[in-house]
């Protein structure tokens, strides 16, 4: 009998074809994990259970998450890369597979994420990428929704940026970056720290859209914060513009392509 | 009675999701034209005819299209911009309107058009955007494309470049600026021109792919040129990757935006 090998993989989806990565309730509707399982299930000839670094929301995109999986056959990771994509249906597609020591897990071997937030910020709605970008049409102001999202940095109790259904233990998350820039009419809020409450960067970004348009000062991102009250804070932003962009493991996992990349599209400026 | 005014407009649009600018055919898919015309013909309240720049075949997209329209009815440019949008499908959307004169026409004036062409070139195929990049998983060498795209450069009888079932009344076309660039996987084919032949874009990638694959050599871009034989050429590459991206007018309508500008998310890095 052969021994268990277990595999990382780097996975790219577009939410909007999901609802989300597992299912919440018990819906028929199709989800990532489902997906890879089916199509990783068919190359192993096994059933196959996977598990992300990171479990996105319905609607939410990936660049880059990172999942692992084990299997007792053997394969080459180019016939695990192309056997699998070759079964998945469009909107996933795996980018990288490789094998990792039975310590790695995918969730709790990760110390730190990355997310990107796109908003298209035109007086025209887009039609390309339409499903993979938020459109808000009023002015946004990107260097004041820059300097308000400075006051998240380091170590805070979140709870202002809670969605009610949250399951963390603790409200206590570390942000390590927060950046907001602009190319042309795209805005993008990157926000990079230990972990995430349920729809905190939806929230942190629906909070900086009023500071954006200049409804409320850059100081009231910090008011909002150490009010520790989910309803002092802005609106859920939509899921349609939020990406999961990177994770990081210790140095041992360094050959697990780990840079945080860019939207597709966006890989060339953002890198 | 009111005197009739016309109007240009930009439009993108996401190929995938119609059966090109215009039916060929008695077909009942839904075109590009048809959706702008349903939607401006509702702001408008009285049947609306639209003309583009160039007509553009399934599956192309457009992320600067030019198209006019004659109405009798008075409505604000914003009014024309945000009626027809919230009347338009998903995958199409106006990004421009303005009065002109009424010896303006979209194509007819016209001095110059250009394409863009994106390729995928990794061995993984991509999930985001997935219909709007051709993905190509054999190593590409762009700067030996870009060598033998430069032959295409000047007036020339593309005759090797058209597709069999091309009206235009003559090959003779003038390509002023090919160029091939890479921006990590992504490879981008931009070709500016008076005029274009039927799938004569698509044709010259096609040709492109086994240069840049190393099959063929550099000079076999001026060969299949100066052959004046489709049969010389290389594969008709898939419509995903194409973009009408850019037309040129003549100086008294440079209130048209008129730069050509990329594809959705790569416009940061293009411009």
């Amino acid at each position: 009998m052969s021994e268990t090998t277990r595999y990382a993989a780097v996975v790219e989806y577009n939410g909007a074809y999901f609802h989300g990565w597992q299912q919440q309730k018990h819906h028929n509707e199709p989800t990532v994990q489902a997906a890879l399982e089916a199509a990783i299930s068919k190359v192993a000839n096994h059933p196959v259970i996977v598990f992300a670094a990171g479990r996105t929301d319905a609607g939410v995109h990936a660049t880059h998450q990172v999942f692992h999986f084990d299997t007792n056959v053997q394969r080459s990771d180019y016939s695990w890369l192309m056997g699998a994509n070759t079964n998945l249906p469009a909107g996933v597609a795996i980018q990288w597979v490789g094998a990792v020591d039975n310590e790695f897990h995918a969730r709790f071997k990760a110390q730190a994420r990355c997310y990107r937030y796109l908003i298209n910020n035109s007086p025209a709605k887009q039609a390309l990428c339409h499903d993979q970008l938020t459109w808000w049409r009023y002015p946004l102001d990107e260097q004041l929704m820059q300097q308000a999202a400075q006051s998240l940095l380091g170590e805070h109790d979140f709870t202002s940026f809670r969605a009610k259904d949250c399951q963390a233990k603790t409200p206590i998350k570390t942000i390590h970056r927060v950046l907001v820039k602009r190319w042309g009419n795209i805005i993008m809020v990157e926000v990079e720290g230990s972990g995430f409450l349920y729809h905190m960067v939806r929230n942190i970004v629906g909070t900086l859209l009023p500071i954006g348009e200049g409804h409320k000062p850059v100081e009231w991102m910090a008011q909002v914060l150490s009010a520790k009250d989910r309803t002092q804070a802005g609106i859920t932003s939509p899921a349609t513009g939020l990406y999961f962009v990177g994770v990081y493991y210790p140095e041992e996992y360094n050959f697990i392509p780990s840079q945080p990349y860019g939207p597709a599209l966006l890989e060339p400026v953002l890198s």
